[in-house]
């Protein structure tokens, strides 16, 4: 009997492979005397050579796959593993006392960690953090259980975790990992938004994969119904694969429209963009018919490091960009950090509401050297392409044109020395916090474009956490309240003549888009595999049909009465 | 010479007194052998002895000045101290190990603690606090320190403070405190709250004046223009105390308005209530000419205890505050715990960003028992005097018609039983999330009021966590976007037939004032000692020349220029 789990749809396909469980190895440590002392030494080393070459290996994966950047992390790994303080008590402890290596190991890593966490600096700290993990390696192999490496994976799996971190996707090969699909997460996840751009199914939000499903059964991930299949019967697999058939069937289909324009049934013209993180991300933009980047998530060159990017490293990345986008539009946001995105060498203070604090433009204003590194970077780099420039988090007025003297000022310095600059970079802001969508005709005066960012601005206009799963009934896109802000920011900017895009995942939503339309959205910027399904979904809608519903739609107290309102006209 | 320190004017008026610095003593212990056991354990019992002697006094002044609730904490300190299961061991140690009564103490009772604070029950980790807090006592009498005891001051001071925490003010007494200031803190914080409450001069935010202030110094704190002056000369004494008594003319003036309608100088008439905590504090808001309560937040009644409140409790509460306050309105908020108020007898998770998490409607929502009790102990109340009720942290429709039904249902079954019942109770709702306030029209079909809350609508609206220092410059009462909102929910209130009101600090500010008249507020609910002044500065507005300049104010595009603009037409 197969057992069917539902869970959140989070990224597109069918795959149907046997389970990789990604956990935590149980290391319980029992302490033992031991006989002869030499002997536990050499089972040591040999513990911590193995521990080597498996990071050698995975070190040059990160490389190959994901860049010098990731594969730094490793670096780490490996120079604790050899490094004499840590590993010369190790040995004596195993020696002077007679205890087994585990005891040994776990003590004085132990004391180490103990010791550097202590610190007030938060580069011991990610020491700290090191030595950890590498001290889980090394035990795991002396107690013979198996260690995770999801970047040794070598067959075709489906990979089953509680959720999956930056560094556990930073190891997945897309040649071997199918789908993925997750305990906890939705839509916005970290793992969702990761398998889009890895162009994977995925299924997140099960409440218990990793309870149900052990290595190596049979599993189905349905990513179009956000359904997993645990185990299926011969049925089911037929089934599922004539669905992934007739999905591989569509996407063909999609590929058709790659080259042609976004147009509604009655011939109107928007512009559909992609969402990307890195440069490599590029490619997936093109190939699925990107006619821009409607943003650029520029804090990904900043984590992962133990300092942060030269302006020369910054200017290479967005070059990159620019020139592979070959003249198409563009936006690179300005810096995210602080609040839940920390960077372990900038020493920033602990908040009670992080999503509520110190971060992005606050931040920048504040630091104003790591801000023009940034901007110098980006006007270098402005002549190889149509750059546009984006600010997040503005909230105020003063806040949006202190930013902008700072950018004037970077631009008149390089100028002055010589080095070329495009003197018509667009300028905007994204609309995320809920004071500039009121104030949209107001900044429509002084900003080229608007670009709304639905994940932040539903989690502050519903007061709800977007990653709190208690509160996760709250963030609806379809709120009623919601699109009146949406439609305050569209009218604002074509009243003077601007324009306005959208770069949250509400862009891609099959529900959104004929409303968004209809409110008479410019842009509309997504994860780059939903660009295809878009581009098909909207020449099936009436731009003036989708218009003549706005107040009708705007006038709705509920969330569901919107949802089913647009079924009701656009999806029978 | 005089040192002057500008801070934050948290409560008005003037003080002249010497320094009292409420602090942690210095408790460091240091390890010693002893020759002479016996007179160590007596030494030890003496200081216990004077330390219940002291808290005998602190809980008799707490269950006089505060009530019985807050009294509580202090006998479960008594009980710390009467426990033979933490003193004799500690005597013990000191005649089996030769140690001094204070490494006995200190070492015995931090095992203590560290155990109840690993346990997962919040109750244990309140009886860790408890104990931390009674050993910190017993220290401080060994070693021959002072412990502040605030309850016990007996001659004129102003307390000089980092900042003052809830227990802190518990054992405030007025007749002795003449003035607070703190280094840190805001206008809404607690401190100022507290403050205002207690109708004493305070200055927040001064960022150093317990670096610089000494105890017995003499002090002058301004807390109407947020100054605080150390060792003042016989001149600027001279001036304060003109000043001082300047204020306390002005407050003669304002008291005869007490029994006085709120008029606008063109006879426009308003209502100016009060925000209250407790049944307690509805003798500041009659002597202070309220006419009626427009916020009574009931979590005090939650706060400072082991277990719920019994439905009886609350009903009695409430019974005092409507039959105090004659007939007039008494708009109780249902219970706002979760996020940052936390009850220890309630297991609620820890949350990343708690004012964007589980509390207040959702949480009652979901904790159906809690809140139906209170809507019983409401219900059965509303006899006794013009009870409205208001849900808060409301931000979809479908939230309150939840609400509204389970308190319909609650009413159905009282009458059932035959009790008596007010059958025209008004049901409102809070206004703080911006949702909520963009789809005001729509909720003003359903409700029959509005009370728009500002410290959260600011916060949200501007996505900036109101204690958070560093992002305190975004918190914003006449920031356009907010005024727009505001407004938004007073225009929706009117084309329905219904009132609007304002509890948050907003509501008492003079800047404020002008435009919220100008707006059409209703009711202005506020500390009890902004009433009077409030009332007198109505009196100097023309509400049609502010409702002139609603369009003109609505357009702007700063804070900084509504603020010129309001000194500009009304406070020249």
């Amino acid at each position: 009997m197969s057992n069917t789990i539902q869970g959140i749809p989070a990224s597109s396909g069918i795959a149907i492979a046997k389970a990789y469980r990604l956990e935590n190895p149980e290391l319980t440590v029992e302490k033992k005397t031991i006989d002869n002392a030499q002997a536990e030494v050499e089972r040591f080393e040999k513990a911590v050579e193995t521990s080597k070459n498996e990071l050698e290996k995975i070190k040059e994966h990160a490389h190959r796959e994901l860049g010098a950047d990731k594969a730094e992390i490793f670096s780490a790994h490996l120079l604790v593993l050899s490094d004499p303080e840590l590993l010369n008590p190790i040995k004596d402890r195993i020696k002077s006392d007679s205890v087994n290596a585990e005891v040994a190991l776990d003590e004085t890593a132990g004391m180490f960690i103990n010791m550097f966490e202590q610190m007030d600096n938060e580069y011991m700290k990610e020491r700290a953090a090191d030595i950890r993990d590498v001290t889980k390696r090394v035990l795991a192999h002396l107690l013979g259980v198996g260690v995770s490496n999801p970047s040794l994976i070598s067959e075709e799996v489906i990979i089953i975790a509680e959720d999956l971190t930056p560094s556990d996707t930073a190891q997945l090969n897309r040649q071997y990992v199918k789908a993925f699909t997750t305990d906890i997460g939705g839509r916005t996840s970290h793992s969702a938004i990761m398998a889009r751009s890895m162009e994977i199914p995925a299924v997140v939000g099960t409440k218990n994969v990793t309870e149900t499903i052990q290595n190596d059964t049979m599993v189905i991930v349905d990513g179009l119904d956000g359904v997993v299949i645990v185990d299926p019967t011969d049925d089911e697999i037929a089934t599922y694969t004539e669905k992934q058939k007739k999905h591989e069937e569509q996407k063909k289909e999609w590929a058709k429209l790659v080259n042609e324009k976004s147009l509604s049934s009655d011939g109107q013209e928007v512009e559909l963009a992609a969402n990307i993180g890195t440069p490599k991300d590029v490619k997936g933009v093109l190939a699925n018919g990107g006619e821009g980047v409607g943003l650029y998530r520029t804090e990904f060159l900043y984590m992962g490091r133990t300092e942060l990017p030269t302006e020369e490293e910054q200017f290479k990345a967005y070059k990159e960009v620019l020139e592979s986008m070959e003249g198409k539009p563009v936006v690179v946001r300005t810096l995210d950090i602080g609040g839940d995105k920390e960077l372990p060498y900038l020493n920033l203070p602990k908040e009670m509401n992080p999503f509520l604090g110190f971060r992005a433009i606050r931040l920048c204003l504040e630091e104003q050297d790591i801000f023009r590194t940034q901007l110098r970077a980006l006007l270098r780099a402005s002549t190889y392409g149509n750059l546009k420039i984006m600010f997040l988090m503005i909230a105020t007025l003063a806040e949006f044109r202190e930013a902008k003297a700072i950018l004037e000022e970077e631009k008149a310095a390089l100028v002055k020395n010589g080095t070329e600059v495009n003197e018509n970079i667009e300028l905007g802001i994204m609309v995320e916090i809920p004071s500039t969508a009121v104030l949209a005709d107001i900044f429509a005066k002084e900003v080229d474009f608007f670009s709304i960012g639905t994940n932040d601005l539903i989690q502050y206009t519903m007061a709800a956490d977007r990653m709190n799963e208690q509160v996760s009934y709250l963030y609806q896109p379809y709120n009623p309240a919601i699109l009146r802000l949406i439609d305050n920011v569209i009218q604002a900017a074509h009243k003077n003549g601007k324009w306005a895009g959208m770069c949250g995942e509400m862009a891609g939503d099959p529900i959104a888009i004929p409303i968004l339309l209809g409110l008479g959205l410019d842009e509309f910027s997504m994860s780059a595999t939903s660009i295809l399904p878009a581009r098909t979904q909207l020449r099936g809608i009436s731009k003036e049909e989708a218009a003549s519903y706005r107040e009708e739609i705007l006038s709705m107290g509920t969330a569901e009465e919107v949802v089913e309102f647009v079924k009701e006209k656009f999806m029978k």
